[in-house]
């Protein structure tokens, strides 16, 4: 197909394509005369992956560019790559001005992964994401030990072995593999959040035993 | 106490105090002489909320001033007061230009409420967030359905009655209720997101039988 046709298919406007593609972003397409180029379905789906790692995981150019490479680079395990995609989607953390505390939280968050027999690197950035909330956690008197947070741990290993990795493509396309973790660990982290405020919502109002504001009153808690 | 020494328990700086009980989010002291008032408890407990609220929640001084009211309105039911501050937590939803598509999707997202048996108000933004959490889903080829939707639904009933609720003083003083569901809600939320990007990385390197980046080359998947 032709660049207004990729266009027309990606729904991505033909300059922005022309930015792709001098970026590296895009592959070029095969030339079939000076001025010319023919697209294909390669194109399509890289296309819809940029979109998806811009428009959803609200990402900088820098991070697409190394996912890209990661994409392209075939010697490169399907692991290796996707992890490259979700590192990129990891805040990470900030600095921590006490850093006598940082390490104990860091560490401990490492331990409860050799706790669970869960096994990801130790440079992990989601590692010290979750080494920054155990030690808000803690300065706030909330528990953040072992024993706390290992529901959460269960249920989020339930929702990604039941729900999340059945649904990525892993024996399909590359470009399609990152697209689908990236969409899925985005906004279905959205959907369990609002999912999980709606229920505290619904529990404390039974807990409570109160009507919902813009409920009946006197309807039965 | 004096205002220095509810600066050193709650630490937060002279000025802070000040600024917030000018701006009514803190109770005046009682007045010992003309220029000299003392606190209490009840001072210290208010700014641990209103710091939570800033730092955890990280809410505008609009959203505050409406908590703090709820709070102090005696006569507004807990569960309406905890709705008041867990609706401030909500980022709520743009607009989706498709007004059509957009309503469908509320209706669903009601209708996954009803059909979990759960009570929510609805004009929660909450539903919203849902909503459009839904729509962007199906606009990306990803399924959103109740059968999709309600493995997260019914994990996240289990972690707010399993564990969160239970942790609420819900019989304690006003401020402290908020304080413990703004914390929790924050913090166990982000917990839960990074350990389910953790269990992404664990599992799909089991699934893959790849060893993680930095693994040592060889080790068993």
């Amino acid at each position: 197909m032709r660049i207004s046709e990729l266009s027309a298919e990606s729904q991505v406007p033909i300059p922005t394509i022309k930015y792709y593609l001098r970026e590296g972003l895009l592959p070029q397409g095969e030339q079939t005369s000076a001025t010319r180029a023919v697209y294909g379905e390669a194109h399509v789906r890289r296309l819809r992956l940029i979109r998806a790692l811009i428009e959803v995981g609200r990402l900088p150019l820098a991070a697409i560019r190394k996912i890209v490479a990661a994409v392209e680079d075939e010697s490169l395990p399907v692991h290796d790559m996707l992890g490259t995609a979700q590192y990129a989607l990891s805040p990470g953390a900030d600095p921590d001005p006490d850093a006598e505390a940082w390490r104990e939280a860091r560490k401990r968050a490492s331990a409860l992964m050799s706790e669970l027999g869960w096994r990801v690197t130790e440079k992990a950035p989601t590692l010290d994401e979750l080494a920054q909330t155990i030690l808000s956690l803690e300065r706030l008197g909330m528990p953040a030990d072992a024993e706390a947070l290992r529901p959460y741990a269960l249920a989020a290993r339930e929702l990604v072995t039941g729900e999340e990795l059945p649904r990525v493509p892993f024996d399909g396309p590359r470009d399609a593999a990152v697209e689908h973790l990236v969409i899925g660990t985005v906004l279905y982290g959205r959907a369990f959040d609002a999912l999980r405020r709606l229920a505290h919502e619904s529990e404390s109002g039974r807990l409570l035993g109160e009507t919902c504001r813009g409920g009946l009153p006197g309807e039965p808690g």
